[in-house]
Formats: C-alpha cells, structure tokens, sequence
C-alpha cells in the first residue's frame, strides 16, 4: 500500500487541502473505476480500464454542469468538447480511459444514459458524452481493445466519493515520468467556503523532466516510449459561469509545469472544468434561467480559485506517482513505483 | 430516380464544375455509403447509416491529408478535431452517421484502421477518427442504435468515385428544410486547374427558411422538429496549409447561408476541409518534411476556392434535397421529396 | 438626398424593425459621426471619419456591456477584443474609423475617458478601447493620416439616437460591391420585446458579387480595388451572456452572405456584439455580481435573435449602399452610389 | 550594474545558450528602447518607455516572418494579433510599451513604416502593427500619457543586438514579484543548429508567489498593486510554421510557471512568437511561395524547440529581476531590486 505524497511530509502550495483532498471534496462529485488486468500469452498483458467522474448525484443530463475545456495541446482524442465550448455545460459523466477504445466507452456511456433519460431520441434531442484518454501502450496490448461497454457502465455505477488512486481505472496502465503513474487527485478550500478539486490521469513525460525528483538515467530504450498525455478534470462547487471555468481550466497547466512537464510534441494534455454550485435544468417551462448568483471576475475569490486549481493540479500528479505500484506489462516491461526517496531532499 | 439541381436547368454559381460534379472530382477522393433500412413494430423505424470520405486511395494513417475545421455552431459530437486542430493533419477516413451511433463508428473505424496498421498501438502511438454526425431521429428510431462496427468497415470497402445522394448513407433519416435532406454533393474547378469539392449531410432548417423555394405552410407539428444539423466535407487538391484550409472552411458557411439557413441553436453545422494535393507521410527518417510548394494567400487562387467553395455548398445541399426519395420513418411520419415546382421561378 | 432599402418598397426579412429601423432602437445606444472632406493639391481627397457607438447612456467603463467577437476574416486590425474575449465585457465605445488611423483613435479615445474617470491609473487599472477599421483608400488618400485624436472625442460627443448612413463617419470614404458604401444600419424586435440592432461600415465585394443587384461590367481596374472589409456592430437589449453573444455574432455573417460577399482574403469581416439589457458594474464592494435573469440557450428567444441578426445585418448593408451619395476621391476617382435600379426585379 | 542570473551562478535547465543568451542570438534579431524617465511635482514621475523588436535586418513589411500568438489571460490590450491569427505572419517590429500608450506607439509606428514604404496605401493596401503592453501605473504616472509617436519610432532605429535589461525601455516602470522587473531575456540551442531566443517584459506576482527566492512580507499596501502583466516575445530561426509556432508559444508559460506565478485575474500574459528562418515576400509576382523546408512535428527537434522555449523564459524573467536596479516613482514608492540573496539556497 503506497502513499500519497502528504502522508511522506511533503505539503504543495499554501491553501488548505478539502476533508478528503480530492476531488470528491466537491459536495457531491463522485469517482468510480472499473481496472482491467489479464496476463495473456506472447507477453501480451491488459493494464487498462475506465474511470468516470459524476459531476454530481442526480442526473446530468436532466440538470447540467456549467463546463469549459482548454487544449494545451492537442495530440488527443476526447469527444465532446465541440458542444462544451458552445454551450458551456456538460450533460455527461467525464469519462477516461485509453485512447484505443474511446469509440466503446463513448457508445457505452451514451447507451446507459439513453436507459436512464426514455426521453432522448424521442421528444428530446441528442445528448453529448464527454471521453478523455490518454495511451497506455506502453504496458497494456492497446491493440487488444479489450473494453466493453458495460464497462463504462459500471466505471459510473461504482462511483463513490472515496478515490482509488494509483494504477487504477484509466490509470492501470499509465506511466508518468517513467515511472508508474495513473489516477491522482487533491483538492483546496478558497474563501468563501468553496473547494477546488483535481483528478488527473498522469502518462508523460521523462525522468529527467521531474523537478521534484532525482534524476536518475533511465534504462528504457527511449524509442519505444510515447510522449503520452495527462487529462486533468477539475471541479468546483464555486458559482463560477463558462467562461470563468475556462480561465480557471487554463490554470491547471501551472501545476503540470510546476512538477516539470515540458509537454511534448505527441501529449494529449486537455483540462475539463465544471461547476456543480449550480445546474442548469434540460427540461423546463419558459424561455429564461433561474436566477443565479456568480463571482466577479476581479474577485479575490476567483484569484484564490486559480492559485487552489495550480496547487491541486501539481499535487494531484505527485499523488499519482507516489500511490502508483510497481506493474508489469507487454513485452516483460515493468514500471517502477517512484521510490521515496526521491522527495528526500523536500523532507530533510 | 429524382434529379440533381442543374438537371432542373438550375446553374448556381458562375464557376465551372468538375466531371461529375461531385467531390469526387478531386482525384483520389472516394466515397462509400451504407445505408440502413428496416420497419420494426409500434411504428419504430430504422432509417439510418453510414457514409465514409475517403481522402485518397492510399493508406491515409500512413500519408496524411492537411487539413482543419471550422464549428459554425457548436450544437454536435464531431469527433477528431482537437488533434486535427493542433497537428493540422486528418490520418481516417471522415465518417459522417447518425448522432447516437458515434461511439460504434469511431470504435468502427479505429479498429479497421488498427487492423491495416499493424504498427500503430504497438511501436508507433495512435490513431485519431473523424466522425461527423446529424441527427436523424425524425424519421429513424435513434434509440435502437443500430449501427454496428462492421456498417464502418463497410461504408469504408464501399467506396468508390461515383456518389450517391439523397436518403443514403448518413443521409438515409435525415430532413433538410423540412424535406427529405441527406447527402449531396458538388464541384467546382478554379485557376490552375484545381478542383474544389464539397459534401454535406443535410439536416437543418424549416420550410419558411428555405429562400430558393416557394414557402408552403408545414403540418408537422413543430414541436416535434429538432433543430437538425448540417456536416459539410470539403475536400481540395490544391496545394494549401491547414491554416489555408481553416479559411476555406470558414466560407463553407457562405453557401449555407444562401441557401437560406438560419443556424438554429440546435443544429451542429461544423465543415471539415482537407486537401490531398500533397501528404504528410506518418514515417519518416528525418527531422524535415519534404519541401512543398504553397499557394500564397493573396494568390487569385485563394479567392478562388473561397468562391468556389460557396457555391458547391450550396449547390450540395441544393442537391441533396432534389435528389432525396419521399421516405416514411417512425410513428407514421413521411418527409416528402422537395417539389420541383418548388424551383419553378427561377427556371421560367 | 438618398432612401433606405424600405423606401425603395423592398423588405429584408419577416421580422418586424424597430420604431427607427436602427441599431439605435436598442434603448441607450447613440452613434456619433465625425466626417473629414476635403480636396488636396495633386488629386489627392481627404475622405475618412470616425464612427462612435455609444453601449448606453451612462458611463460605459464605470457600468460595462457584456460583449463578445466574432472574426470571419481576420484581415483587419481592430483593437481590443484579446480583452473582451477574456472578460466578456466592452467598457469604452466602440470606434470605428479607417486602417490608417486606428492608433490615433486608440489613443484618443483612451485619453477622453481617462478625463472623465479619475480614478483609472491612480486607484484603478487600466481601460480597454475597442476600435474597428475597414480601409477607405480607394477614395481618400489615406497615407495623409488626417484623423486627430479631437476626432475621436467629437465622435462620441456628436452621438444621438439618429444615425446617418451611407457616405457619413468611418463609412466616408468606403466602397461596397464597388459602389458607394459607408455606414448603414436596421433593427429587428423579437419575442418577449426585446430588440437587435446592427450598424455597418461596408467596405467589401465586386459588383458581380452582388446578388440582389443587375451585374453591370465595372470600368474599375481591377489591379487598384483593394479586397476591403466590413465592420458589423451588434447590439441587444435581451439579458443575453458574452457565450451567447458570441454565438449571435456567428450569424451576423449570415447576412452579410445573402448580400452576395464572398468574404475575401483580404477583408477584414468583424463581428463585435454587445447588450446592455444588464451592466456589470466597474466599482463593486463584495466578490459576487448581481443576480441576473438570463435566457436559455434552448429558448425560443435565442433562434429569433439569430434570424433578427441576420436579417438586420443584411438589411444595413443594403442600406448602406443606397443612403450613400456618389463621391469623388483621389486619383480622379469617382464611386457611383448604387443605382435604385439595380433592385427594380425586386419590386415589380 | 546588476547582474544576470547566470553571473550568480544559477544555471536554469540542461541545454546551452547562445552566445550572448538574447533573444538576439537568433541571427538578424536586434532589439531597441527607448527610457523615458523624469520626476514631476507632487510626487508624479515619468517611469515608461518604449522596447522595439525587429525581427530581422531588412524590411519586415516586405519580408515577413511567419509568426502566432497564444494568450494565457487575455487582460490586455495587445494589438495586430488578429491577423497574426488569419495569415500566420508579423510585418512590423513588435512594440512593447506601457497600458496607456498603446494607441501612440501603434500610430508612431504605424506611420515610420508609411514612409519607408511608399507603396502602402497607394499600390499596396494596409499594415498591421503589433503592439503589446504592461501596466506601469505602481511607479508611473500613466495618466501623463507621455510617450510620443517619435518616441516609437526612436526605439525601433535604436535597435541593436545587444540588449539592454531591467529597468529599461517598456520595463523602465515594471514590478515583478514586488521587485523591481522590467526587460529580460536569455536564449537556447537546439539540435541542428537553431536557436531560440525569449525576450520579456515582467510586470505580474507578488513576493509569496516567487519560488526562487524567500518569502518576504512585503510592505506594500496590497489594494495598490495591480495584478500586471507578462508580454513574452519568442523568436527563432528554425523554419517552422505558424502553426508550429503556437505550439511553441503555448510552452512559454510553463517557463512562467516554474518562477512561480500563478497568472491572476487582471494580468495580461501573452506570448508572440515568430521565426526568421524563412520569410513571406509582400509583392511576388506569381500565385505560390517559394518551395521551403518545415520541421516536422514529431521530430525531435520540435521537442527540443518546446524545451528551449521554456527554459528561455523562465532564465529571460529571472534575468528580467536580478538586472533591474532599484527604482523610485510616482507617490514616493519605491521598488527594490530583488536581494542576491534571494537565490542563496541555489547557489550554495
């Protein structure tokens, strides 16, 4: 059982972290991760699954998130985020997992919603499903594409406010750094009583880009080792509108930078942001919002928000590498669990 | 057997068109359709498909298009464009469906393409799938999602350079100013002897908008009429950037418009353009791409393909309506074949 | 003295104007004129001014204008919307003028509201000016540079609820579709009272473009008819968001399409929005905004906002051309104000 | 005379500078200022000035470079990136200056470029001039407005390759970190030769946010200090793309980020990056460019051009610091130049 990077002395930033310090801290944001894990023949290996993360308890759909995305780079493939940009809400569990079954998880996640909302396709439109990924090739036989649709299913049916971290869920086949990396999150309490969480699914970078760490020469052969990707999903349950939730989005890359990422050419390394703090219903009578109390732009709240998503950002990427085991994978690879020690020279 | 627009003595535009005036004009480019047509019981009707673009008649994975978007209006679940934005390259087919059935294309076409690719997921890193989408729950019963991985496959296989048009394909359920709409397509030639050509799935707008024809007064209940959709493919052979091409992409609308569309909330009217006049080759030794010679934006070319682009979009969707059969769906519902006389003005 | 568009029996659209048919029908907005005439030694003509739309009757900076962008060619050098797209919000007038002189009205307008806020650059930070050009140099000899910073507060200080078109302000010296063009404005009411206005600066097209005229060779030589540009200023007074401008800007376009333009390469077509249905204050103690009815995105209000904007964007580019008188320029040069002919197919 | 991080022994990232670690070790790029500095009764001081870059020796209006932008938070009033953004190319130098002289510093350099190129205007049509800004109001009297049109143009006839730092030019009145900040730059080399070079005007943070350096309470009343502003100009002479130059320009914050700043609401960061490797001709006989060779975006040299781009700005800030010497201004304040000291626990 590994630890997350507090539990080895090691504090990040200067705000208060939320009960749990994770993204859970949001009242009513749930995590929930289906692992995939098989050992087959010809060093082929499945280190992969799914992770979904409910914006809140009800239902998405009928009582959308206010939602904004940035790209900071775009060598990825999640969907969705054409209608997020237009509309400013997400009617759909964020769902990750690895980029060689988008297109299943995608389908899974939309059918299930399709069972629980009869009216969809029917007396109502369409319904957009948010899909991050990021490549996990490097120890799981992508090539496989072993995920079901049920397993998207059941990544929302386990949700529950207790995040699994490590070489879980989208995360069982991640690598961060060259070392195992996967589902980390953190999170941060702002004035006014509002809380900043962060869950990312860490797979990039290269030992000698980590800040934190020591450098140590790595022994993989550099060819076969993708730049890979980080999806970061950032919650809130401040009254922040669209467009606030995409300045808050821009913000995360601070933390990525901070641990050293020099995002590569081939990282898919996209932010998802939304607030729970207030909804907005698909299905009412009239033509005009409740309504809604919002936070100024030149609040201090909304500064306190953007320093809590950079800290939570870096944070929730060390709680990925320090939780992450040691796993093997396809072709005899093992990814070392970044050793302790690394952070010695934080803690002396 | 209906009839394209200029064989109502129609000419739109004052550019002359390719051969067949399609958007197969510009070499290489092919186009497959797989067309779905069943009654089931309780009025429910599967009136749906798949329509694949195929860039060239090589591997695209292996010698990618240049290539952009442009999101008129947001309101869509188009797959692909993130990367396609940061890199500027389309390495699939562009799959064009029914909105519910997205997952199951892209997770479709991937694994087709995985299987014609042997290194991709193993030595080199992934793959990234276009999928545009309309909504066609009109007249198709969308909540069957019918559409399986192999109807990809197939629309792929299917290609050829003789498109059909009307209610085929991804055109199969569609409605276009509350006529029958689906896919259409049209070229024109401009200097150098260059071909610009378009395709679009038609999917949008009421019959009050329509501006080229006589307005009759609709007995659908309007309640019952999503705001639709409209995928415009644009396809060139000359020799553009992806930046050239987000320019051409953005004058797609132009034709839209003229036609009389009033780009409902509802409707997601986004263009995809690609160029095959030359390729980015996926594996190479090297750090440089072979040099290319550019049309320079000031060039009278440019302001060719932005004219020419207009009126084949026009022209498409002008098309795509004279040559959609009447056709029934779900709940008893007909869409009816534009009337011809509907064009009687212009022709007298 | 020339008619606008509804003078000459012909009508844009279904939707009913405003009382004036102006932009300035939104309650609040004025728009100002300065025009510069004068004749020069050597043929060469001072032909130019300055356009000033005022957002409402108070103090703009000190109560700002949710506001947004939309840029269809970027070919064009307006200031200030980095600004508004960050913030959603205008806090100046928006000035029009000629490509030439953009830094003098920048600045001058800059100075006029540091005079009449104390506080900005003392207690408060700083101000964002929002100027807009199309370039006048066919008639007006633009390297004269003649516009002085007086000019732009003369603007401001001229601004009223009645607007002149055609050759008058920014719009002096501007050519469209080869005729005179200038300022031209139209307003449309939609559902629940609220009303959309436009005010154009046209500067673009060849007469062979114009769709709604009799295309009549033109003795121009090509070779000296620069590509031009078009300025479209929105304003509402339906409680809208800055997301939601955009999105009404996005259909300015569709008007400007049905005129005939084929947008090109080196036009400078510029949408900038605004509503004052609400302010947000400049100076607030507290950290929140004040609550605010908004529509919804689904509502019936949104779609006959798009068709309002569309159908007054079309209808003050008419007006554009036919309020402008003929006038002499540089080089000898002469430009026709559109013959009332070029619409007689329209009217019979 | 203060020293460059270097001279401190800090060495900042793993790759080598070039020979003068500028901005201006990309061959041809020469960087000129102008320092405006008086005191005035009742504690009012001129702290401002103007930093011309040039982007190569020759004209740039007839030689441009291919250039893009990325705006991290948009509070600013940059002007020209429109069309930076449509045509991927800069004509002028780019002009720093402070918040309330952007007009006078366009039109300043607006009209030096009108007389070295008579046929602007005339035979040829506009001129887009990149201006960008920091807010200097914590030492400068801003609202004396002081900075004149020659004033621009002397900055740009200033230019040399050697380049001043600290509290020069645009910098002359900047505050980074509660330091004293102001001009900065540093510079990489890359695999085949190329270099990258980063050239900074610091104005943001507050001393807590600084991770180089200790915590020191500062003394400032904090409701005094703005939220300022980082302009980050990039330049190299690898022949890469726009596109590939937003790519680039998107890797300057993460140098940014590594200082420590956590890009507040009211701070305007910006980054202009443009390559002089090749250059887009103004007047071509002929419809295409000249053939010319392109990086590859997986090449590692795109990589290494990422890293060099983060590594230069974080060395051009810190630079930017330890230069600047310690200046009074407006009401009696004064800005320290940041401690050596501060950098001790580095170095030791």
């Amino acid at each position: 059982m590994r630890n997350r990077i507090r539990e080895l002395g090691i504090t990040v930033g200067s705000f208060p972290t939320g009960k749990r310090n994770m993204i859970t801290d949001v009242p009513g944001v749930q995590v929930g991760n289906v692992t995939l894990k098989e050992d087959l023949p010809n060093e082929e290996c499945i280190r992969t699954g799914v992770t979904a993360i409910l914006p809140h308890t009800g239902n998405v759909f009928q009582d959308k998130v206010p939602a904004a995305s940035f790209v900071l780079n775009g060598f990825g493939k999640t969907t969705g985020l054409i209608q997020v940009e237009e509309l400013g809400v997400i009617e759909s569990p964020i769902m990750l997992t690895n980029t060689f079954n988008v297109g299943t998880v995608l389908q899974g996640t939309h059918n299930y919603i399709l069972e629980n909302n009869s009216d969809i396709g029917d007396q109502t439109g369409s319904l957009n499903v948010v899909v991050g990924e990021c490549n996990d090739m490097y120890l799981n036989s992508v090539k496989k594409v072993p995920i079901r649709e049920e397993h998207a299913r059941k990544a929302i049916t386990n949700a529950s406010s207790e995040v699994e971290e490590g070489a879980v869920g989208a995360g069982t086949g991640m690598m961060c750094y060259q070392y195992k990396g996967g589902v980390g999150t953190a999170s941060r309490l702002v004035r006014d009583n509002y809380t900043i969480g962060v869950l990312v699914v860490s797979n990039f970078g290269r030992r000698e880009e980590f800040e934190w760490g020591h450098y140590q020469p790595t022994k993989m052969n550099d060819e076969e080792v993708p730049d890979g990707s980080i999806m970061m999903v950032v919650a809130t349950d401040a009254p922040v509108t669209d467009r606030q939730l995409k300045r808050i989005a821009k913000r995360a890359p601070v933390g990525l930078a901070r641990t050293g990422s020099r995002v590569h050419h081939g990282s898919g390394d996209i932010v998802i942001a939304f607030t729970n703090g207030y909804t907005i219903p698909h299905n009412v009578k009239g033509e005009y919002q409740a309504k809604q109390v919002h936070i100024r732009d030149d609040s201090k709240i909304m500064n306190e928000l953007f320093q809590g998503v950079a800290e939570a950002t870096e944070e929730a990427i060390l709680n990925s590498l320090t939780k992450a085991e040691t796993t093997s994978g396809r072709k005899g690879r093992v990814l070392e669990g970044i050793p302790y020690d690394s952070f010695k020279a934080f803690t002396d």
